[in-house]
């Protein structure tokens, strides 16, 4: 094991360093410079960016660019710019403020917070060709019995949350070393500990302006984009450790 | 990067070496020997098993060997015997059951595999001195100014939930290299792409044996008992990506 | 207080009689004759039926004729035959069924119950004027200041719904004799004991056809449209019991 | 119908002469006298009183004084007391508040209105001999084949729920004419415009003092106390729409 000076060298290099990143396709834009000290802390700052597409809208299978467009500057950038105002009004809560003000807003948070981050997820694993390969297909394999088993789950999944909110995420399972499908009703439902592998959106912002409540047609065009080479890299990442 | 095939090498490795571990303190029962050949595929197996207390239940401060042997073998146990019976249902589903049956079932498969994974680290960061120290205190002070700051928000977290159910999940967020506080009304809710470092149940059933509604007092006893030692453990395994 | 026996002959008699209606502006169209002896019991019967759009969808305000028919064929007409689906197996759970099977069940079943009622107390306040009129309003005016005071916080409770699902309702409040707007994150959510007087949709399917995440338009469109007659309609039945 | 002008008579004449209470067997306490003019709009005044017990807790079979003190003055009682900040805090939020702010605020509210009604109404429906009679047995009968059809089920619910939190409720649906019990998961859940007239709290609170995680030893406890003239009177009132 690392001595503790070593680990927390380790531990800061890593913000710098780059280390695992939840969205390793997403474009190259760098987080800000971090404030100088003075400002507020981390927790509070509220300085999260919104990330540009790492695609070109135009060009994806049965997505429009008006619904990828409106999907990203206002779902996703909508939680960004929301989960800065929740982060800064948190570090001004009154020291006397009734338990229930902060827990309404530290809720407020984990919302807005997840869907940042498995939009920019779903994101990073569209814009492919949907050709699976890659290590990602024996460990699905493993799991599910074969790769035509995983894909029926994850649809059905998938349908069952037409017409409301939701996620389908892959994660790789660090507590079973394994990869699994799991539901979510909503941002904030995760695997505790789970590293999302690939994530399909399925709220209705994600389908409804080019599929009206066809959810079924919507599915089929994620997978006709998927982008399995970001789904293997982060695979490899999440067990590997690093980027 | 590593090619495709030393790739899924290491991923395979992975499950026979250890890697990564939701719980590096608990005991060290292994998982069992994977089926043979011919049995279901491993999603549908239902062979997860009730790990021990990691600890003397009789030798924590102010929580009752009472209550944490019933919570460790009522709350957590009977987690971890449902999701078995829930993924052995999940895979003698027909292949036209209506979406919302897989739906509901994918449900309760999150909620019981997040309530098994979410004990096993709650326990497995108990039993300690209750000494703050080590690489995690510095990583909090950077995210909240100070150990106290961030402490008095995890608290009053904490107490939002009392009377209710959740939990109270400090987690290692690879997608902005920083450790956070973040709210859970219940089992599903979880940062996604975070690994859970500190976890505080705040389920009735975690406290109403020995401290009736009182939450406050609760949470004193679990500060008391916390084991940083697990906690920097978690940390520098969720960095390192290695055991 | 009437006698035991008179009461079972009201309640009874409530039945047929028409008593209080949820969707007092529906078409005509009435429930199925009940079943004869020997048939499931209700609760299992699943037999509710898809009540027709109470207003030609073509002459709405804003309010596209393919949006109407989509939401109502799709989304409220799914309900209803998802509800009856549910309520059959329901009727055929083996006695031993572990309870998280028949709790994952009662979820739905209160899902698809919820999401039936709810878009026919929506459809049923649509299609009218838009103006404001009748006794609602000197009871909404009594509760928030002013009816512009009302109007405010519940277009913005509609507002902070946009993205994602719920419903907005106002709803006669037996227990304390008001009416109160609340608000609800999916179908499942109300006011308990409360008697829905207007109700808005805030699921994404209600708009994003027309406005794509623009759910502040959607909402002026809803005012457009508007039917106080229903509504006021519903505020007498709820407090006189009877249609 | 009734003319605008006498309804609203009726309406606001029901506020003094009772009307239907949603908690007929509670103390004979009355709400506070309304404020002056000049005073908050009653939606933000948050004015609501914590109602004694209606029964002597020293006095149920199987659940003991302690439980149900420390029930009623921590759980039911801070829920009063809770709704009553929100609905202040909620009169005093700035004009320019993003939606996000109210959103959390008014669920909040939600969560807190429905603990205090449900509460009440649970407590209300305790403090009896246990023996079903009354216009509600044929009633459920109807629903569910039998009565033992229905208490198996309605027990097997609140099973479902043990180790967690939540509510099994009977309601009469004036949409159906009809009693049928539904499962909450948290105190926001309930049948759209349902009529409360039998509750079982499931929260943990109601139970574990006495019985640990045995949920099934507590419902038995909740039928030998049950007062069914209550959920009749509920029924009767339910219905005839009068007091």
């Amino acid at each position: 094991m690392l001595s503790r000076r070593d680990t927390l060298k380790v531990l800061l290099g890593g913000i710098a360093a780059g280390a695992w990143r939840g969205r390793p396709v997403m474009a190259d834009t760098s987080k800000p410079t971090p404030p100088a000290i003075g400002e507020s802390p981390r927790a509070y700052r509220g300085a999260h960016v919104v990330q540009p597409l790492p695609f070109d809208p135009a060009k994806l299978k049965g997505l429009s660019e008006k619904l990828l467009t409106s999907h990203h500057q206002n779902n996703y950038g909508g939680a960004v710019k929301r989960l800065n105002l929740i982060q800064q009004q948190l570090g001004e809560m009154p020291k006397d403020a009734a338990p229930y003000q902060l827990g309404a807003l530290k809720r407020e948070e984990l919302i807005a917070t997840n869907s940042m981050i498995l939009h920019e997820l779903y994101f990073g694993n569209l814009g492919g060709d949907g050709k699976a390969s890659g290590s990602i297909v024996p460990l699905l394999s493993a799991e599910y019995g074969s790769l035509a088993a995983w894909e029926q789950e994850f649809r059905r999944t998938g349908l069952s949350l037409g017409g409301g909110s939701g996620w389908v995420i892959v994660s790789y399972n660090p507590h079973e070393h394994a990869v699994h499908t799991h539901w979510a009703g909503d941002h904030t439902q995760n695997l505790a500990g789970g590293m999302p592998l690939l994530v399909m959106d399925m709220y209705e912002h994600a389908y409804a302006l080019d599929y009206g409540a066809n959810a079924k047609a919507y599915i089929d065009a994620v997978f006709q984009n998927l982008n399995w080479d970001a789904v293997n890299q982060r695979a490899e990442q999440a067990h590997a450790g690093k980027g």
